[in-house]
């Protein structure tokens, strides 16, 4: 799929303030969402808005690119210079179209702001350009297209704000992607999330896998804090032949990866954690001391995560996990604040503060400073009480401070998970893959 | 600073992975480091593991570069083709030295690490380079150098992880930067973060200060979720006068910035409120719901939180808020648990139940749902009890839930610290900047 034959893409992002250390969140974003479809990003560059620059660049990747996805530098001020540079490169005139002025003061005026005469820039397109309508803001987008040695060329002119960018690039330039490169070939994609496993782990166990990997197999494992993706996208001109080859490289790879899966596609460790608690009817409550509140975070960002999370207590002071959470004070002396011990009588404490079904916790010593001998930087207990039991497991994470306690709430949340797959639902208990 | 005779440095990313989806940090990094030194990333490229487009395009930009600093494809396996690019561009031929490979091998040693043959690979040396050594890892870096037009140019080749990439730019290659490149200016760096304020607002009241801005001073505004970074670099070859003009901008900035500002270099909200209520002598304790335990996660992100940090109670549901609180039923039924009212008494609540001094509460409509015409999403209510005292603030915020609940996070911790500047510590009460 990435073979010789493959369409070349480049993606290019336009503005000096990407180079002044804003991170580049749309690189990652088009490439992701390319690779879904069966292209793929071949290169990147972020340019400073300098007219000269940026034609250049585009003249010389169009030499051997098939496609050119440009954001940024559509603006109204007078540093938004895309449209220009990309009529440099292409040789072409631009021409002033009063239609398109006409629609940006009719969609500004509704938002009641301002038209300030500089969006006349705005309503300027380059000749053969086919115009691609911006539902979020005032920018028009642009499609660009040529042939070159008998291929069709194309060059995709975006706004940079993302919330302009992303539906534009999805609605109008995908499409016309995979239709212009993708020779008659149809695209399907499968993501599986793992928790509980270390990335060069995940890569042996689906080296198999990853062996099937040909023109019409794509393979790519990533990683962030305590969580491996395993990325399968298979390609082809017949339907059939492209879901059952989808099909079959998802069964191997579920098997080889077994109980570390806890999610496809979208699901992330606390919507899986979400979708669990909903199915057996229960309801949760954390308790956490090195997390600081960051179970609790994560497990809110799904949206209508009240209906079975209740809350919790961030017991980061002794007097807290014992006031709040009834740990008791013999535990605390005998085997300390970050133990087995203190960890499983914290997760009983938040399911009775909280009135929940399930109780979460995690201690540790997150580091830098804190650390000793018997409990070291990185040393963390998580813990779940549910039913008539009470696990906890030790974990021992490295990295930084922000590391250890991503780490430590990603295998709370995966402790969590393989403890409700042992509970009886009053709904339905079906595995959670 | 950035004008015609600014140095041209580019920066260039090798790896496959980094265009299937991966988050390229490097560039923000290096952009930053690069700014603070009084240089600039003039422009970017992330490329694939393809030896012959890596090296067409470094030698492209060896044409109007002064300096191209290279990150990644240093490892030890086949796919890891820097080396081999960078010597194709330069015309150079590379040597296999065994005294690095020898190091490399006592180095891995240490670590109990086998050492497979392939690790040979990263003993191969462009001519004429300079070696860095690793102190994170086993691949050496290299600065090659040559001139053109008269002109010193410079290439450095970094390994790609951060944990050995930063080190090594920071102690090797931006120094050599600064030399080579500087022509003996010297640079100083300044930022200022704010809070509660608009990008656009700061912006407006900071126009006369960045209307200074000229060769040797250069101003650049970043936003993220509730706060604002403005950044100041000054550069020349009198180091007295590169002070002096610092230290103007600085003040002019800071009196247009008034209490819109937090901290400067590398304070951060979490941080500003450590060292206020160190400086008061005074304990913290939070009640948070739609923020659901970030504002304790932000907290607990700064080293020797515990110091004045006891914890708090994420009250999601509204049985906790009443119950761990003591937040009034009849309050939650008159005003709705997002109103002032609840606010304050989270507050209050917070404060005794983590028998603390000052108490910080959270509660609003982080959407997509649970708005209504009354209470609409983004309507967040932020409050402050210290001593006598209890004050709430009502925000509209825009955005996603995740940029609602971040920028009600921000705003609490800012709220907070506008109510520290009117506590009397019993240490010291100087000014927060």
């Amino acid at each position: 799929m990435a073979g010789p034959q493959a369409a070349q893409i480049a993606l290019v992002c336009v503005g000096t303030e990407l180079l002044r250390g804003q991170v580049n969140t749309h690189q990652s974003w088009l490439s992701r969402k390319l690779q879904n479809a069966g292209l793929f990003a071949g290169r990147e560059c972020t340019l400073p808005d300098d007219r000269r620059l940026i034609a250049s660049q585009l003249r010389a990747w169009m030499k051997d690119c098939d496609a050119l996805v440009v954001c940024g530098g559509l603006g109204p001020t007078f540093d938004d210079i895309t449209r220009e540079a990309a009529a440099d490169a292409l040789g072409r005139r631009m021409r002033y179209r009063q239609d398109l002025f006409d629609g940006i003061r009719r969609k500004l005026g509704r938002l009641r702001m301002p038209v300030p005469e500089e969006n006349k820039r705005q309503a300027w397109v380059i000749d053969g350009a086919e115009v691609l309508e911006n539902h979020a803001g005032s920018a028009p987008g642009q499609i660009l297209r040529w042939r070159r040695r008998g291929r069709p060329r194309l060059m995709a002119l975006l706004p940079g704000p993302y919330a302009e960018m992303a539906p534009m690039f999805e609605r109008d330039v995908l499409p016309r992607l995979v239709a212009s490169l993708g020779r008659g070939r149809r695209a399907a994609h499968w993501v599986v999330h793992l928790s509980g496993i270390a990335e060069s782990a995940a890569d042996e166990r689906l080296a198999k896998v990853t062996a099937m990997a040909g023109p019409d197999l794509d393979f790519t494992i990533l990683s962030s804090a305590g969580q491996v993706d395993y990325h399968v996208t298979a390609a082809g001109r017949d339907p059939r032949r492209v879901a059952a080859r989808l099909s079959l490289a998802r069964s191997r790879a579920l098997q080889a990866v077994g109980d570390f899966a806890f999610g496809e596609g979208e699901e992330t460790l606390e919507s899986a954690c979400g979708r669990a608690l909903r199915a057996a009817g229960l309801t949760l409550a954390v308790a956490e001391s090195c997390t600081g509140g960051l179970v609790g975070q994560k497990l809110t960002a799904v949206p209508g995560s009240s209906d079975y999370f209740q809350g919790g207590v961030i017991a980061y002071s002794n007097a807290l996990k014992r006031r709040l959470l009834g740990v008791r004070a013999a535990t605390l002396v005998r085997h300390g604040a970050v133990s087995a011990e203190t960890a499983q009588e914290m997760a009983r404490g938040a399911r009775k503060a909280g009135r929940a079904s399930v109780g979460l916790a995690v201690t540790g010593v997150a580091g830098p400073g804190g650390g000793s001998a018997q409990k070291p930087v990185g040393l963390v207990y998580v813990a779940v009480s549910v039913g008539a039991k009470t696990v906890s497991r030790e974990l021992r994470l490295g990295g930084s401070r922000e590391l250890v306690r991503a780490r430590a709430a990603a295998r709370a949340l995966h402790l969590l998970l393989l403890a409700l797959r042992g509970v009886k639902g009053r709904a339905n208990r079906r595995h959670l893959l």
